[in-house]
C-alpha cells in the first residue's frame, strides 16, 4: 500500500528524491562539492536571491537553522523583536532567551495574523530594537502571515527582517529582489520536498559579513559555516550526504514542475479539494479562510458525533494516509497537510476514507 | 563502477543500508517511535549499557553531538579538562571555551598518546577539574589513546569520563559495566556504517538527571532531547526519518555480522592488508604501530619518487577509491580508512592500484 504523509514534514517525497540517496558519497570529493554548490545555488534562485544575499546550509533540523541564524545575528549589542501567533514564534522567542539575548516580544492569538501597523507602532516605540522575526506561515494553525506587508513596516523603521519561511519555502512567493529580507530560514523536508536533516538560510551577505565569533556556538555558526563554504565549497562539518543529494534532486524536480508558482497551484488544489470536502463531512476549519495558506489545515474535533483524535488517526493510518495531531493551546484539534508530493486525486481518495471512518450523522448526511 | 569511500565517513555503506532510506516515515507516527525506540535500545547494547545509562540520538554532524555534551554536562561551575593529542581534541576544548565554560588542557605532540600518568598528575594538581574529555581514535592520525587506563585514573581521582568514541564506537571495545565512563559520544557514519546525519550520546542517567537548562543551546540540549524521548519516544524535533531507518538498519548487521568483535577483526584485517601493501611499495606509516587503531592510517608522502596528493587522489579516484587528505600540522600526508562496508579483497585491489599509480623508484622494485 502506498503511504501518503498529510503532515508538515517529513512529508511523502517522490520515489526519484529518495533513489537520490542510493549512492555513497565521500564529502570532500570533488562531485560532492560540485553538488554542494549546486544545492547552494539552487537555493537562493528559488527566493529569486542575486549577490546580495547567500545561500547557507546547516546540518539538522529546521529548528537548528533558526536557532543558528538567531545566534549568529542577534549579538550582544542587538535587540529582538519577535512577532508571535503560534508555538514557532514562541520558540524563536525562547532560543534568544535562552542565549541572553535581548528579546522583546509582540503577540497575537492564534488565529490572528501578524498586524502590520502594531508592528509599525512597536518599532517606533522602541528604538533599541535592531531586528524583527516573523514565521511566514505557523504550522501551528496552517496562518500565513503577510510577508511583504511586514517587510515594509520594517524595512520602513530601518531594522533588519528575519522570517522563518520552514513552511512556505518552494511554494508560496519569497522574492528576495523585491521584498527586503535579511535572513530567510527553511529546510529540506517541506515545501522543497526532500528529505529531512538540513536546513538553510538565506543571509544578506552584508549582514553575515560583520557576524564573525558572534554565535556563542561553534556548530551553530552560519558566519563560520559560510567561511567553510566560500574557502574550499565543502562543508565545516560531516554533511549528510545523501540528505544533500536528495534535496538537489528535489530542486530540479522542482524546477522541473514549474517552480514555486506551479506548486503553489498544486498545494492550493490540495487545499480546496480538502476544505471542500472536509466542509461537506461537517469538519470546521479553525482558521477564518482568509487567513488560511494552502500549506496545512488545521479543523476543530467534531461536536456532532462520537470523536476521539486517537481511533481516527490509527484507521486513516490502516488506509495508507498519515495525518498529525493539533497544536492549538486552546481547543482540541487536529491537521491535514497539502503539501509533498501529493495531489488532488490523494485528496479525494482521503474524503472518501474519511466520509467511511467519521462519516458525518445520519440526520445531517 | 563501485566506488569504495576510504575515508574517514561518511564511508562505504551496505546496499541494505541505503535501501532503507527508500520509505518516507511520519516523524510522530507509531512505527517510527518503535523504530526510534529501537535505535536507542541498540546504541545502548553495542557498549554493554545497563540501565545506568541512556542513549540520546541528536541530528546532526558528530561535532553537533560533541558540543551538545559539553553545552549540557559542563555548566558554569564545572571545569572541564581536555586531553589532546590531534585536531579533535582542540575541538572540544574550543566549544567550551566559545560557551565560556572553565577548561583546561592537557597536550602531546600528534604522534604520542596520551599518557595516564600525567592525567593522574594533573588531577592531582587541580581539584577544581570536575569532568575529563578524550578522543578514543583521534582521527587527524588514526592513533588510539588507552580507555581503559584514562579511565581507570580519572575514576580514581573522582571525576567524570566523556569520551568521543566518533571512530570507533562499533568495532573497537567500548564496554560500559566494565569501564567507569560518564559519556560516549559517536556518530552514525563510522563504525556502525549508517549514513551521515545523526550523533548520539550514552550518558549516565543520574549525570542528565542534574543537567536542566543547564545548555545554553536550544536544539543542543541532551538533557531535553534526553526529555523529550522519555516523554513519548518521540523526538523533539524534526528527525533524518531516513538516517534513523539506515542507522537501525544497519545495527541490525552490525548484529548479524557478529557485534563489534567481529567487526574489529574485519577492520584489522584491512589495515593488515593495507600496511603489509603499502611497506612494500614505499609508503611509511605516520605513526608507531603500536599506536594506530586499525580505523584510519595516516600516509607520509613519499620522498623516493615524484608525489603529489592531487593527482594520486585523481588517479585513484578514477579507479573507484576515494581516499582522505592528510590533517597533520606538521608534516604533509595523507590518509586512508579502513572501516566501512569493505573487506581485505578491496584493500587488496587498492593495493595493485596503488602500485600501479605510485610505483617505487625502479631501483626499489
Amino acid at each position: 500500500m502506498r503511504r501518503i504523509l498529510l503532515t508538515p514534514g517529513p512529508l511523502t517525497t517522490r520515489e526519484a528524491t529518495r533513489r537520490a540517496m542510493l549512492t555513497d558519497w565521500g564529502s570532500r570529493e570533488p562531485d560532492f562539492i560540485a553538488l554542494t554548490a549546486e544545492l547552494r545555488a539552487r537555493l537562493l534562485a528559488v527566493a529569486h536571491g542575486d549577490a546580495r544575499h547567500v545561500a547557507v546550509p546547516l546540518q539538522g533540523s529546521g529548528t537548528f537553522v533558526v536557532e543558528a541564524a538567531v545566534a549568529t545575528l542577534i549579538g550582544p549589542d542587538a535587540k529582538l523583536l519577535v512577532l508571535i501567533n503560534g508555538a514557532y514564534g514562541q520558540r524563536i522567542a525562547a532560543i534568544a532567551r535562552r542565549y541572553g539575548r535581548k528579546v522583546e516580544t509582540l503577540a497575537w492569538a492564534e488565529d490572528q495574523a501578524v498586524d502590520p501597523q502594531a508592528v509599525a507602532e512597536a518599532l517606533a516605540a522602541d528604538p533599541a530594537v535592531t531586528h524583527v522575526a516573523m514565521i511566514h506561515v505557523e504550522t501551528t494553525t496552517g496562518l500565513l502571515n503577510s510577508l511583504t506587508a511586514v517587510a515594509q513596516v520594517v524595512q520602513a523603521a530601518g531594522r533588519r527582517f528575519i522570517i522563518d519561511a520552514m513552511a512556505s519555502f518552494g511554494a508560496l512567493p519569497i522574492d528576495l529582489a523585491a521584498t527586503p529580507i535579511a535572513c530567510v530560514l527553511a529546510s529540506s523536508n517541506k515545501g522543497l520536498e526532500g528529505t529531512p536533516g538540513l536546513g538553510f538560510a538565506l543571509i544578506e551577505r552584508t549582514l553575515l559579513e560583520q557576524a564573525q565569533a558572534v554565535s556563542p556556538s561553534l556548530s551553530l555558526d552560519l558566519h563560520a559555516q559560510w567561511r567553510g563554504f566560500e574557502a574550499n565549497g565543502q562543508w565545516r562539518f560531516t554533511p549528510p550526504v545523501q540528505v544533500v543529494a536528495a534535496l538537489v534532486e528535489a530542486l530540479r524536480q522542482l524546477e522541473a514542475e514549474g517552480g514555486p508558482p506551479a506548486r503553489l497551484a498544486r498545494y492550493q488544489a490540495n487545499f480546496d479539494v480538502l476544505f471542500a470536502g472536509m466542509s461537506r463531512l461537517g469538519f470546521h476549519l479553525y482558521l477564518d479562510p482568509a487567513l488560511q495558506a494552502p500549506i496545512i489545515a488545521t479543523f476543530r474535533l467534531p461536536g456532532d458525533r462520537p470523536f476521539a483524535f486517537e481511533p481516527f488517526y490509527q484507521a486513516l493510518s490502516d488506509r495508507g494516509f498519515i495525518i498529525y495531531p493539533g497544536k492549538l493551546t486552546r481547543e482540541p484539534s487536529f491537521r491535514i497537510g497539502c503539501i509533498g508530493a501529493v495531489d488532488p486525486d490523494d485528496m479525494r481518495r482521503l474524503m472518501d476514507v474519511i466520509g467511511e471512518v467519521a462519516p458525518p450523522p445520519a440526520s445531517a448526511a
